[in-house]
């Protein structure tokens, strides 16, 4: 059974990991017949209110708050092992780009966590798929310095953002994936651009059949 | 279109609503043709760390935690208003059983949060459907007091505490939905029984699917 590493950011489209693209990909990955195993990084982050939509003074931990969408099954990043997974996906949400990486606030500038960067490295060293879903593909983009095409929809600035990083953007629908045969890396928009949880659903399954798909070759 | 409402509980299985089953009944709804208005009690609880899996000093509000898994579209449960409404459905969690109610301390001596009852008796004197996953089906024992038919798998000592708060109990499997038709009562295991997160949607769609149908009859 093929083993899908999944990197968490926290536990909330505001602040974390967008909620439906986590539980969505677990169920896309489990549907599909194969199996997940879940990391984030042991570090603090700030936190949202999400009723309110404002930032707050709290600091919450990314690994303990990600255990929530992992149902305590989740491991510290610092832990992982290219070597034992087959494929690694990151799911959206803010905190891809507030605590995976300082995008949220350096854009083009912006630097990769170490953890992170070096688990995208050592899948991409491997060449073993990497996925991104939402805004993750600018984690993806930021780590690998050889121009992976991706996507993260139509969002000019991004797009531009991702350009300047040394990637290149491909605009794609709501539940298009983008494939970058070469590098191995697999892309789709999610909730930067779909207004139904149907449609996101839609596009993680299209996902994880293509990165599951290219392993059977 | 149809407008079915969901109560969550917070964010988090440990503490608040199981996340998976909160989000795939967004996607069941979604997905089936109907929409979803969420709502949350307005309340603090009692934080379980994730990763460690013990309780915390810390409280944090049901509405606030709960608005991570809607992305902020959350209304204050007390402002429900069930003639607005096609049908109500509650996910589990321990957060269904310790802040909607008191049943993980209390047992079958529980009693139902206000606000909460109020919506489940609102719906029930309309005889609109009402759902309950997972360990949910006790707050909809714990409310209605006419021997509603629910399952919650086929765990004997909170089986025992279902027909001692007056309710009928009848064993299930995983994905199984057990249909009180006097009372339009509907009722799943999910993760009381289930291993995998596939099984959980299996289970949900087939919930949604009956009750959408009970509707279109």
């Amino acid at each position: 059974m093929k083993n899908i590493a999944v990197i968490l950011s926290g536990c909330g489209v505001k602040d974390g990991s967008e909620i439906h693209e986590a539980t969505l990909l677990l169920l896309a990955i489990d549907k599909l017949g194969a199996k997940y195993t879940i990391f984030a990084p042991n570090d603090d982050f700030n936190v949202v209110n999400h009723y309110m939509g404002a930032e707050t003074d709290e600091k919450r931990n990314i690994l303990v708050e990600s255990a929530r969408i992992a149902r305590g099954q989740i491991n510290d990043l610092i832990t992982f092992d290219a070597t034992k997974y087959d494929a690694l996906i990151l799911p959206g949400g803010f905190g891809a780009a507030k605590n995976l990486c300082t995008y949220a606030l350096d854009g083009a500038n912006m630097e990769v966590r170490k953890d992170v960067a070096q688990a995208i490295a050592d899948m991409h060293a491997l060449h073993k798929p990497i996925g991104g879903l939402c805004i993750a593909p600018v984690v993806i983009a930021g780590t690998l310095s050889n121009g992976a095409k991706v996507t993260i929809g139509n969002d000019a600035s991004t797009a531009a953002d991702i350009e300047e990083l040394g990637a290149v953007h491909q605009i794609a629908h709501e539940t298009d994936v983008v494939v970058d045969k070469v590098n191995n890396v697999y892309t789709s928009p999610c909730y930067m651009l779909a207004t139904h949880i149907s449609q996101v659903y839609e596009g993680i399954e299209n996902l994880v059949k293509a990165i599951l798909d290219s392993l059977d070759k």
